[in-house]
């Protein structure tokens, strides 16, 4: 595979709080911000509360979820003192770091999330050819950090602005409202990772391709639910629970019911679970998500110092 | 010891959703109140949802703390359709479990509990001489349950009612707005044990006395925090995280700052820690609770089929 150039990263935007009750995120956010730039930096970072009002209160949100509120249409939708904070916040955001998709947004955003779920630590991107993604998921790996990778195909409203690349930071498990210290760790060693290597990158390192492992999305899967009322009957099978991108085959437990039911998996492929019982997903009718895992080959990569951006 | 001869537990309470975030009692409660009474149960168990407003919305209270407001000044309070909805509750709950330690009230209330601390399941009550959870607690113990017994000089407004026995069944970890199915489970057959113990009791069975560990609370420990701000600058170290009921000596590490500093245990005495790194209790001011370990001597018992309650 030839080797690609392409231009430096010269602006980066770190957000945490994009969900007020993600803990890890708003506590290394706000140890960011302690430290102020002396402009001695070798790159240019954007450290950014998302949602401080939600933050504040400790919820996911206040009035609506922030992480729905990019789509091209809610960023160029009127807005007054009376639309949802949430609204207001996603285009003044829009105008801090993009706007979407011009010239002018930073180049590189990572936006730190944690959830419920035992995902380890996880690189969520929206195309299989995000090569600077990938290429940090690799030095994540290389520096025997653990993570998994993790790229679907959703749509783009799910990151606060879509510029050259786009990444958020997942990890788990942690409660929502809780911050746990090895998660916080995670977090800040893999910010300082994708850092260094940004920065590597942008002193002219050739880094070499390879193959790297993509679970892309299949499909999300709901708890079973009384046909009525729509309450939940069932919770994540034991066997299941905690077992975020380990194979599930046809016919392993999925759900326990409370009454003491065992549901299986009823589809005809093994795929890779993960998700698996995260808190906020209830409300949005998904008990896990399935991927199919797939090796992705990446070209060797270096900065045309050259090429004008 | 000289066996105690007592009068049989004729009515039962179960309470879930006192915080309407924590979902095991919650669900529970919800499994209970499909099975309607027939009649020939041998024990009468009324199945409360406490704070059914808040568990609809999935928050641990609507207005202010439901688990709170069981203090007497709270509970002969006026209220209006102005009054916080926990304070018109806690009244109703009143009129439906109790009165508060009157002859009406049922004889015996549990309230399920869910925390994101590492606790296993814990019996809480609030005195050490309460000796009908106490033989339920070693009862726990005898069919090889997992289970810690918890027993601390809280006010009694802890609790929905202080009847002539109280306890509230509290099992962890699980991050609130989230059920697991082993949480679940263990929290179906820890009330399940607490049933067969009462049914046996009544029906005339002399129970062994012995020795139950009891952990007796001692004090309260915050996080460390700024003191302008007052926000949060260290987590719960990682050496400590998950450790409930395992002794801290002096000197141990205890929080770890988002700057990397280790803050150590400063008490001159070893104590059990508990509570560690609750969720809920961020905003009380709680990073965990310190206990001291006892054994307490309980007396035989049996029930008094000849003396009227």
């Amino acid at each position: 595979m030839k080797a690609v150039a392409m231009p430096t990263v010269s602006r980066v935007a770190v957000c945490g709080g994009t969900h007020g009750n993600e803990l890890a995120g708003i506590y290394l956010v706000r140890e960011m911000l302690k430290k102020r730039a002396d402009g001695t930096e070798p790159v240019s970072v954007v450290t950014v509360m998302s949602n401080s009002r939600a933050a504040q209160l400790c919820v996911r949100y206040v009035e609506t979820d922030l992480n729905r509120c990019f789509t091209r249409a809610a960023l160029s939708a009127p807005v007054s003192e009376t639309s949802p904070y949430e609204m207001i916040r996603s285009q003044e955001l829009n105008a801090l770091l993009g706007p979407k998709a011009s010239a002018q947004a930073v180049d590189l955003l990572c936006d730190l999330h944690n959830t419920t779920a035992n995902t380890g630590l996880c690189l969520i991107t929206y195309s299989d050819h995000d090569w600077i993604c990938l290429h940090i998921c690799k030095h994540l790996k290389h520096m025997q950090f653990p993570y998994m990778l993790d790229i679907c195909y959703a749509k783009a409203y799910l990151c606060p602005t879509s510029i050259l690349f786009l990444s958020a930071m997942e990890i788990g498990p942690q409660p929502h409202g809780v911050v746990r210290s090895a998660i916080f760790s995670a977090m800040q060693e893999g910010v300082q990772l994708m850092m260094d290597w940004i920065c590597q990158f942008n002193s002219g390192m050739l880094f070499e391709g390879g193959w790297v492992d993509v679970y892309t999305m299949v499909k999300n899967i709901d708890y079973p639910r009384d046909s009525e009322t729509h309450v939940i009957t069932a919770a994540v099978h034991p066997d299941l629970q905690d077992r975020d991108f380990c194979l599930l085959h046809p016919g392993d437990p999925m759900f326990l019911c409370f009454s003491g039911e065992t549901l299986r998996y009823r589809g005809k492929e093994a795929l890779y679970p993960f998700f698996i019982n995260e808190g906020a997903y209830y409300e949005k009718g998904v008990a896990l998500s399935l991927a199919r895992k797939r090796r992705v080959q990446i070209p060797s990569w270096f900065v045309n110092v050259d090429e004008p951006k």
